[in-house]
């Protein structure tokens, strides 16, 4: 039997990295070697508040959700993947069922299963069973590390989907963060004819521009004129009151606002005068859905930049410090813990 | 030459129906004997304020943008009527020309020229010049009192339009007056499964009983629990923040919510998270486009009522006492002028 | 234990009715007693051939997929009726899993158990158990043909949304038998400006204006001019390649046919160059998805007359009969099959 | 006055370069002094038979619509450029009124103004006066050519958002000649995960691997087998029955396909049968609306390769051979008239 270890999150701030079960792979399920593991900002918040919202911490539960690794074994019935294979795992496992799922937003459905979301264990570990159909093969032009970063890439084709982003679009990405660098880099692999970043922090700011994900990044401190911009799409990502407002306030008319950022505040004031006046929409993303083919083919073409993210590579046993990077270490963009088996 | 006379608004509570002239139709222009006009909560807020936000009346006015009438004489080239054809009235004529109008949001066009918006003359006079493209032939089943209301039914059609009811939508409208009534009827009557109007006046709430236009009519005084209905659409007609706010916390998931009611507040605080969690879209509108036709059909087909809704008619001379109605008789849907020729 | 009976179809032409076992139902599912199946093409089709393209009935298989009944039983986890709850039966429950269903697109999904196709056995028999989220409550107001036919309105009401009914749509169908007729009704719920329905047999002329379904039952052997109905959605239900053709040829710019009828020929000349010149969408429809909730809600509040349609009740031992129905009484638009339990 | 030449089509082979009046620029018009313009297929035909289809050569017409050059003098009330911008010509202007322009597809708009299509005049000529909403500054990022070329790159645009490509799609072209080679580039900077394009002539896919625009150049004679490569999207830019029908069945479920390429004949087979099992939607294209910004950025950025095309340049004077090179010269995917003033 396999030795596994895990970084399992026992309650607010205590993390250990220790020994846990593995079972085998049932039904058409695979054995998956992690390899790579992105640490997200949930990952953060459940470590310091032990709860995102709702969403409580109540037993030990295994952090992660961004991850790839290597097929090991195969379950009775699992055919799509041979031992050996290269994959990237999209971490949420709907019921196929519901009214959500009938109508394909499975992302929306109530039953859903989906990784390090309590009390469902994550990705932070040597070994992981999933269902083969949310195992997907990597080509070799994707690295590890970008295999894991196909999760939130495919945030950034939601939240452009949803946007409707196109050829000719005018887009304006709020926040610098991951998921916006990545909104942004879709944005742009989408057609768009513009591409703005709007961030606030010089670090940031500098660490983008070291990458080229946008047409132009703006420091938001400047007091930019954004609807000098005529952005038909704003993709809000830091889920900040102001920001919200003032980006929906640039909005060309018809133009669509994808709220993306999350926020502590459950109520925000938005400007329904001009909502109405210039018929905007507004909306917000939840996750994803239908989204990894295309992450994974943006990926293997060059056509987003991955790989040029993943500031700093920890240990398992150092996923504490792995965790404490955006406090220590904001210029980095994306932390990764690499799990060798 | 004809000799004609209007309800012109010299300002804030100063409206005089006086002799103004009339002018020649132009190329593919109409004449238009007006024989029925509706009175519209806009007209009563420039009747009573001079204004409507940045849009003020500085010079003389004739009020008036919903409309039905007789062709008496063409311009030169306008072949599409013949004299004597009954019609409504499409007030708002776009440039044809800009970003909104290609676009196929006519409503849009910065340029548009809409009747009873200063500095435009409007309807409620007895003789009105219009271009033949806006002016609709009508069957005989619609009455004078209903061609008029074509226009407000417009904002009903278009409401539905945006919010994308269709065979199984379950709609909840907030707002009982002659929008809400209207979008209520066009949910209807475009295959919902579920039609709820929610109103707090009791004099309007028998007023729309009356008329039946809803499979529910919930007082929304009685503390009603909306969520329980699981609208997948709401079409706000009240501009109530509380109302904007707690019908969108009602939707179901990937429900609409669209903003037709207007304020004189332009913020109001609206769920986000609730927006991102259910991943909501949340519109407004502005006028409408492309739905004269549609509306005539729908009026034709007795699919809804328009003729129930006409409450009061009074002459051109009392016009002043029709802007009062709405304060005087409230149980009153919609007030008509009924022009003389 | 119960004793089942059912109409069996052992191969061509040879249909028996016999004792038949039933199960018991298993992880939330029902055991429903069948109270009324419509016959459809289908039906008639496999009795008369023992085929449809590649679908062979290879073994004795049951008849029919247009029901309703009573839920008499439920399997463990089953908690969506009570018992005595009438019921209408969705007859496709899909994987839930693939491609197609992920996308919202059940009704392709390669692995779906229909039933009535072989080698799934069909609801012509006293008792079906069935997964309940297949199995629809019905209100007082839909008879148990009604029930039954809530199927073949799917059919209906998934064409329109391929089309895109909507208010003001001009709609033409062809062929009035039962999906012609119900397609045509639901255009008409969908808030159509017009429906125009063109029939070539004048029994079915005379017994669809008995019911009234469209706002004009067009002739097609007096030679119309389909294209002066200006029709911008055509909804073709007979499969005929000449009324695939000129029913295409008819549309205006930008319409949409929608092929419903099917064919025994694969391929069919179509005007390419008017569905260029116009920029026409061509599709068609396989069964429907999501349809179930609106078609009960259509039927239940009358906005679409189904037991009008419904011109003759057999029962379950003269199920070969009712299979000839379409041959020795063309103008019953639908035979039923009454199952007294 | 400016003295002006252009190349005027008296009859089927009768091309004479020679002196026409230049008008000075009206309303709102502008004068621009052309600078490239590229040969399209239809230059080639009207040329060839002095018709396509319906549009009869009756009266000496100038030939050309693809084009670029430099804005020199303005008309009354002409603001939107500087005198001295360059600027690309969109060749369409349409009435702005009918119904098809109120409802955003001003490219089917009965009474549009298209250069080159009989009788309007083209733009193989020194000087032309157009309106100046469809003239569009170039940055100097985009060559006299790629602006000239801006308008095959948006039939490529249009063909791309009919079909719905986004990230993800997998898209193939059928016929590289320069709107599919153009369809492809559009394609792959949309976000589609593959974009397979299919040539049969050797020189061709020579010439098109040489510019690298799809994922992979199949060739058409060593008979691929297209549906092993799951396309959801087609674009046939041949016009060839068998492509369009081999293409089509190709299609994964719900896939589109978009018919570009032009035929003489006028009815074709299509695979009715497979486009109803699959639901499958066919559609085509007619010249392209609302794509000059978007082509014009794309190009700016390098997204898709416009220089790379123009693969021979000619004078004015040198029309007649520039008509020909498509037979003497079948691997230049684009010839140029270069005028210089």
């Amino acid at each position: 039997m396999l030795e596994n270890r895990a970084a399992v999150l026992h309650g607010a701030g205590d993390l250990r990295v220790e020994a846990v079960p593995t079972r085998e792979p049932g039904e058409r399920e695979v054995l998956v070697a992690i390899r790579a593991v992105g640490i997200c900002g949930s990952d953060v918040h459940y470590y310091e508040h032990g709860r995102i919202g709702d969403f409580v911490v109540r037993t030990p539960m295994i952090l992660g959700h961004e991850s790839s690794g290597v097929v090991i074994a195969r379950g009775p019935g699992a055919t799509r993947h041979a031992e050996g294979q290269r994959v990237a795992i999209e971490p949420g496992v709907p019921d196929g069922r519901c009214a959500q799922c009938r109508a394909g937003r499975y992302n929306l459905c109530p039953n859903v299963r989906f990784l390090a979301t309590p009390p469902i264990d994550g990705a932070l570990t040597r070994y992981l069973v999933m269902h083969e159909d949310f195992v997907y093969p990597l080509p070799d032009a994707v690295s590890d590390d970008a295999g894991a970063l196909i999760e939130p890439l495919s945030v950034g084709i939601w939240a452009n989907r949803k946007a409707g982003t196109t050829t000719g679009s005018r887009v304006l990405v709020i926040g610098a963060g991951p998921i916006g660098v990545l909104a942004a880099q879709v944005a742009r692999a989408s057609g768009a004819a513009y591409v703005g970043l709007v961030e606030i922090s010089k670090a940031r700011i500098e660490a983008v521009n070291a990458i080229g994900v946008a047409d132009e990044v703006i420091d938001a401190g400047a007091g930019p004129d954004l609807a000098a911009l005529e952005p038909d799409i704003l993709i809000e990502c830091t889920g900040a009151a102001l920001a919200v407002s003032s980006g929906i306030r640039a909005l060309a008319p018809a133009g669509v606002a994808v709220l993306v950022g999350t926020s502590p505040i459950a109520e925000m004031p938005l400007p329904t005068s001009r909502i109405q006046a210039r018929e905007l929409a507004v909306t917000g993303t939840f996750r994803y859905a239908n989204t990894y083919p295309a992450a994974i083919a943006l990926a293997a073409s060059g056509r987003v930049r991955l790989d040029e993210m993943a500031g700093a590579h920890l240990g398992l046993d150092e996923t504490a410090t792995a965790l404490a990077m955006s406090h220590t270490h904001p210029e980095v963009l994306k932390t990764m813990v690499v799990i060798g088996n």
